[in-house]
């Protein structure tokens, strides 16, 4: 039987903060083998804690700077002083290998991503399942103050704005059904047929008896 | 909340025979009651045990033909001597109410539906894992002589070589496998966004408290 080679998909989730992403993309990467967090670069300090290469990688402006130039960089974006962004070469040595990349990232890296690497990507929106809801869902936190829980509702009405920007919509009411939601859309991409350019030596197998 | 608001799909299987089609389609049908399965016209009389609007749409070739140029039909084909076809009614009428449909149908059948309905159309083909598996399965039945067995092997090759007209490859190595594929492909394409046009309507809700 002829093994039916499969490239890397590179799938981006983005959501108004509150929705669940995290949750839901930490525990698709650790359950599933053949899908790996990309690691973004940034030129902010590292925190306690944080390692070279697992949580970021770690750069000084002009290290930075020189990957933007030499068109190393997926996408990258300045963020109230630091810059942050996506190493190119680590996601195409996955896709080569077959391996899937997950981007936990707003739409706005979504869209870089999805432009310089079209036919790989696959954009994920996951939303909260109402406005009330995500404020119930930030107050219960009960962490911040007023001030700040209308400043993440702002935030969030201005991210979701661009859910139309994507391939999928998974609305989180519960987070089981959504995580199933979630690994519905990555099983089913896999099947899809554009990504399968050994199928046609499989195919051959069977023609061959015509 | 807005509720979202969903039009039907679809969903169009074709494959060699042997590869487990007719199990697979038939359990979605059973197992999930948005889908379901497209009945077909014929002009070819009823068998015993078939029910009108059941199992077929029994017409005389008079009031087939009627249809056909009316553009009630929304594919049709001569089968040595009798039409078979899709009348168009049925399945406009189910992709209004949110209904999915099913069709298990041959790759010239899932092409002209394809063509009608491109939007809605999602095509999933089913393949054996092998030549040499294919065969055995259907050695294994013990019901047909060589001559009828290279016979089907001849025609299964022609309809495999129409994979690259499809969306999505199911190999079914085993039928679970398979089935969980099926239902991963119907789960993933309902969260499409372009399936979703109340969404604006919901996400309206979010934007409003920019």
């Amino acid at each position: 039987m002829t093994e039916i080679e499969r490239r890397g998909i590179l799938f981006v989730f983005s959501s108004p903060s509150g929705a669940g992403k995290t949750t839901l993309t930490r525990r698709l990467v650790a359950e599933d083998d053949r899908v790996d967090l990309s690691v973004s670069a940034t030129t902010r300090p590292p925190r306690p804690g944080e390692e070279e290469g697992v949580h970021y990688f770690f750069k000084d402006r002009a290290g930075f700077n020189t990957l933007i130039d030499a068109g190393g960089m997926l996408e990258y974006a300045d963020v109230f002083g630091n810059l942050y962004g996506t190493p190119k070469a680590p996601v195409l040595s996955a896709l080569a290998r077959g391996q899937d990349v997950l981007f936990d990232i707003d739409w706005q890296g979504a869209r870089s991503i999805g432009r310089a690497l079209p036919e790989e990507t696959v954009k994920i929106f996951i939303l909260p399942p109402s406005a009330a809801e995500l404020q119930a869902r930030l107050q219960g936190r009960g962490q911040d103050s007023d001030a700040v829980i209308a400043a993440r509702m702002a935030k969030a009405g201005a991210e979701a704005s661009h859910w139309d920007e994507y391939d999928y919509i998974i609305v989180n009411r519960d987070l089981e059904t959504a995580y199933k939601e979630v690994l519905s859309i990555v099983a089913a991409e896999r099947l899809r047929r554009s990504r399968l350019p050994g199928m046609s030596g499989f195919v051959a197998d069977l023609a061959a008896i015509r």
